[in-house]
């Protein structure tokens, strides 16, 4: 088959089958048997993620269910059981065994909890690989990611004999929500890299344009917290209530007042707050599902501190208990502007791209490939995001989500000639 | 059968069969059938409830379904088609053709939103008439009020010729979350009604206590509140969201700021907050589920005024819209103390009974039967409520509740010697 | 001069030279010197105030410069020295040397802080006794109470050969704000005591009724609250601030949200609250001046504690440090019955009263007296608060407040009465 | 006397006898009576000032008692007569009758309502020109930006042959809370300039630096607001009351809690609050003094319409009136890049200068002259606002403040030099 239709296939296979993070474990183990097939050496589950640092894991119960399900769906039985436990993670590496750089690039695979649409007009209803897995749906492109990982793969494998150094292929659980990329950074997978590329597609940059570094990502902190009171009828004995609805309003307004940090943006947000179990009862329980974010690491802290102290403030107003869950996290990061100029100059040189953004500075949300970008940089490697710009059908996260699949190929020799390049011309 | 073993029969069978209120279809049908046969005339349905004041009933959809499954399970075929709707009220009179007073008796029949326990240890699980309707339990003893209606119906109707005057019996639907008196006295069902005695089963009154008269029921008003606002990405734009989720926090804790009011009690309670859909977006949608009370109906209008004021100034601030539906309700009353004093001596004259309060202040939570209190006492007649003490496995609305049957006999016996003893002396 | 005229002099030189609580320095002095004179034994000062226990005390410079003004205006030389340092009470003792019961007799003396109506239908300011001094203003009768104080002595010094017993006169400072009563009854003051009568003129009741006894004083606590944090550029640099009006406000709006007591009537207010020293400024200073109120002393107690809760959270929410300072209480108390009905036996016999209510249960704000009636029952012995009916030009606290002076000579000679006749009958 | 003399000279006279925004009565008149000696057409008072568009004016006792002060105090009685009614500004115009471009430079003349350090160490107070007036001080260098205004006009009188066009010489009222520009920018006062000069001495850029354009400034409301409720005493009707504290209270909480913005910087900041009068009572009266910003007019203006609705809606929780006043405004400006660079060039010929910056975004605090700026460039002019720098004693707004007097001179010269050198290059 040829690699541009093979890329297609993946990509819908994955969409077809998505999978949401720490569970991601047909697709990895098909990622797996894909890479070991191509000769490269693997690293898989526990080996490349720190367990301590797995933040929003889904606990044993839904984990073990959805090994049942992966079973079930065609997940590829040698490699399945690598990740039933919920540690999805791949570090994939061909070693050329002459000398030259470390070259690593990363790609993630988990999907979102968004039903998909199945209106005739979205294209993955039509065609026929819309998710079957009601109420979960790649419509972030990561099922691209995933494809274009392998087929960068694919090309490495196939002209080994031109390459010169080391190239490693990280495959990433949990990007959404920012938990899994940690687990892996601290569990040493980007120690000895040289040079890393992260990439994603869309994002709102055009169809034929391409960013070769984004610095825009804001550092966050995603918080889940719970207060728990003690119930009383609300009409006969309500002093003998502590109230954690009213422990819950309060955090929440005030955790929006926190005050705004003269260093640049900060973001606040409760999204959710679910507090009580009857109309006359004292609530006895309330849950709030925030996030901070800040331009920089420094002020994501401030937030998350001040955030701190406002929940244990409100806590101890009403006399309830709390508690306050990191369960996602990601810092800010400067991309390295050498390896964003190579990037740069390379992209221009592909047909496909018309336009080519070395460097932006757009605020574009959060994303922990950021650690590995600090990690490399902290070890004095290079370290860049790109975008490839595509086609939107509707935005990311909207249930009509998809993307323009010519840009698949296009983004893989983009990546393969940036190893090469890169490699040859390390000093 | 004798009433002693019939009692028991109609209570437990309505126990195993609970329906919440404005879905009584079958309880309905089966009192209707039993008073119909015993010479009572019937006016049912929309004939005795005003629909217009029908506070929080059911939509459609669960009203249909409720009917299929009163149907499936036994309700009778004659009388179900007056229910339907959900507008489950009976008035039946007994007319001696005599002269004398008109005394009415109010019996309520709903069931509560509860899953009753399946210890073995909980008689109605042992006996093998737990509630076969998971999710809804007759947790507050209205089961027996309906038994004990029907027994008072049986010996009205058996003893006709004793007696002189009219006896109006009123099967009250929704009295849980006070949402049916209203409909019932709004329709007029307490025209023309001289003397009018409502009565509740434990309440915290032990075996072989009576009281005569309960005048602690606090005025209330149940409300439902709704934000809507406008969802943003809480990173990326979040000035373009209107907030609901704060509209609601600030709501809640300013409605508990309410002033106290010098002239008696006063409660609020904003027992449930569900807010928003996702960490990173804002909030676009909240609920209060909420309730004030008050030691008058002036208060409780304070205090329900204060809340719409508060709700509307919420919403103001974040520019979102709400509304407020009142879905239930019930005024205070003081009970006359002239009937009270003659029902406490008839009760004391029972063997069964070994104490007995005339008139207590306790407060008791909040009741509607107060409508009907109200409209009699003012036009000119006298009204109480009282409560027949029993024991108690468990506390009203615990999921282990029940009561003890020997108390229905004389709850039966009394209130028939009061509507003899009533008739009689009344000039 | 015939003690009709006396009392009306003393009562207008009282109120032409008004004193606010713990300055009653001039009053003080001229009480001890005429009682002196009577033949009582004097205790004053720090003899008859627990140091420790005195609070809102004005600070050693108020204090200091009230002691000249007191000296310039007319203060008994001998007796000023003793209360110079602010303790201004006295308990004055007349022993009859034959045996019998210890009575005694309550008398507050200061003033408030309110401006004196200067209009001219103002009956002080048309005869020459408005208050000299600006700001300062006898608005709840208090000169009449001292005056009465001294009236009742002259009437017990004059027929001391009548009287069997022990009977104490205490003048005490500080009720504005029930600061006072507290330190003298912890000095030890009521010791020994049998009989107690404390006694108020107006509160609303008519002219010749009298009340034997008032059991409506809610307990109470009166706390001066400050926040304190950091100041820093609004503009620049806020993040660096520590808002203490932010911590003030929410701890303002969520003491008024504490939830209501159903052991009885309950009452919070933050009356006042002062914050911030300029536009651009984060706020690094705020003040709450508040109170608490309770039916009893446990629900005043309940709403002090919650109130620190809610302090203590509002500045750890905003990294701010706190004080609260008590700096004014009352308990609740029950008058002892026997001696209500005693003392509205004797009032019923004097040809002023027209009406006696024995216990009136209506609600008249709070009173520290209640610490004087609890330390004498506890130790057995029987206390009551009564109440004089007068007509009010105005209402209590207001600037064109005033009493009817023709109250005096029967609240002296009914409280004389009652010192015989409960020392003749005591057994 | 030497130029360099005088300036000093003026500077500290001005800085002797500071007035505060809209009471520059005896600068204004100073500075008029040696404009017109210069030679230069003058515009005072109303003339060059919209009156409804002046912020924050103090009110009619205030300006009439200032101006018997200035009387007393040195001002030029002949021009004094034109500003005893506060408004204060002047329009300085000096016509070359030779073609080419109109040229303004503005200069601000308020003090701030600061007490002067007393210390020895304090250069003013050591040579003798601490302020006389007690709680007013020049601690923001506008007594150096008047002085160097009159330095400009001597050198453009005396050196009037050598240029072209026209200058215009705008004296500034009211800078300090943004409240003066507005009211002469409305008044016509920028009509038909074609180049526009405010400058700044300070701010934090170093002695012999200079900032051709500082882009900075932050758009700001200054805002005070006023709850008007009803009193009520708290412990025996609190529900009679209508609680203006509360009602500002929860106002500013949420103020602060408005949701940031994306499209760049915003601050808010309730910098006082003040309510109530008595712990007692609940409070009648509350007011803030409060500010919003935004990094551009857009951001404020969405921050003042928050605050807007949050107040509004805050009243109509709590039954209160409300009022808004905008005693200040300022909006956000970007300076005109090509005569940013032109001034650059000029500075960096001048010796004292050791380092130019061309153009600085750094966060500035807010400033009026923006509406001057914003007006030259919508009628197609250029405009830029420049920064001399200075040693500093003590940070601005700071009671030690103090400016380094060498820097006067080279400020006069090098405006000079733009002067002469954009109207002989304009085209």
């Amino acid at each position: 088959m040829k690699l541009v239709e093979q890329l297609t296939d993946w990509r819908r296979d994955f969409h077809r089958f998505p999978e949401q993070g720490f569970l991601e474990m047909r697709t990895a183990s098909i990622v797996a048997s894909i890479l070991y097939d191509l000769g490269f050496h693997l690293k898989m589950g526990k080996e490349v993620m720190n367990v301590d640092e797995c933040m929003g894991k889904p606990d044993l119960k839904i984990t073990s269910e959805h090994a049942k399900w992966a079973k079930e769906n065609g997940a590829d039985e040698k490699f399945l059981p690598f990740f039933t436990e919920g540690y999805t993670g791949i570090v994939a590496t061909l070693d050329t065994q002459l000398p030259g750089p470390t070259i690593a690039f990363r790609f993630d695979m988990d999907a979102l909890p968004i039903k998909e649409s199945d209106s005739s007009e979205h294209l993955p209803t039509q065609l026929g690989f819309r998710s079957i897995a009601e109420g979960t749906m790649h419509a972030c492109g990561h099922d691209a990611h995933t494809a274009i990982g392998l087929g960068l793969a694919t090309l490495l494998a196939g002209n080994k004999e031109q390459l010169t150094g080391v190239f490693k292929l990280i495959f990433q659980p949990a990007e959404e929500g920012t938990r899994g990329a940690k687990a892996m950074a601290r569990a040493g997978v980007a120690d000895g890299i040289d040079y890393f590329i992260a990439s994603h597609i869309g994002t709102g940059v055009p169809q034929h344009h391409f960013v070769a570094a984004n610095n825009g990502f804001l550092a966050t902190s995603k918080l889940n917290i719970t207060f728990k009171g003690t119930a009383a009828h609300a009409g006969s004995e309500p002093e003998k209530g502590k109230n954690a609805l009213l422990a819950a309003a309060t955090a929440a307004l005030n955790m929006h007042a926190i005050c705004r940090h003269s260093g640049g943006d900060s973001r606040i947000n409760v999204g959710e707050l679910h507090a009580g179990s009857g109309r006359n009862v004292v609530a006895n329980h309330a849950s709030l599902i925030a996030e901070t974010r800040g331009e920089t690491s420094e002020i994501n802290d401030y937030m998350k501190e001040q955030a701190h102290n406002i929940v244990a403030g409100a806590a101890l107003m009403y006399g309830v208990e709390y508690s306050i869950d990191t369960v996602g996290e990601a810092i800010s990061c400067k991309c390295s502007e050498a390896l964003a100029n190579k990037l740069a100059t390379i992209a221009e040189q592909h047909p496909f791209i018309e336009h080519v953004v070395p460097i932006s500075d757009n605020n574009a949300g959060s994303e922990d490939a950021t650690y590995f970008l600090e990690a490399v940089q902290q070890q004095g490697g290079q370290a860049t995001y790109c975008i490839f710009g595509t086609d939107l059908a509707a935005g990311h996260h909207h249930e009509c989500f998809d993307i323009n699949e010519n840009t698949l190929l296009p983004a893989v020799e983009i990546l393969f000639a940036a190893a090469k390049d890169i490699a040859k011309h390390d000093e």
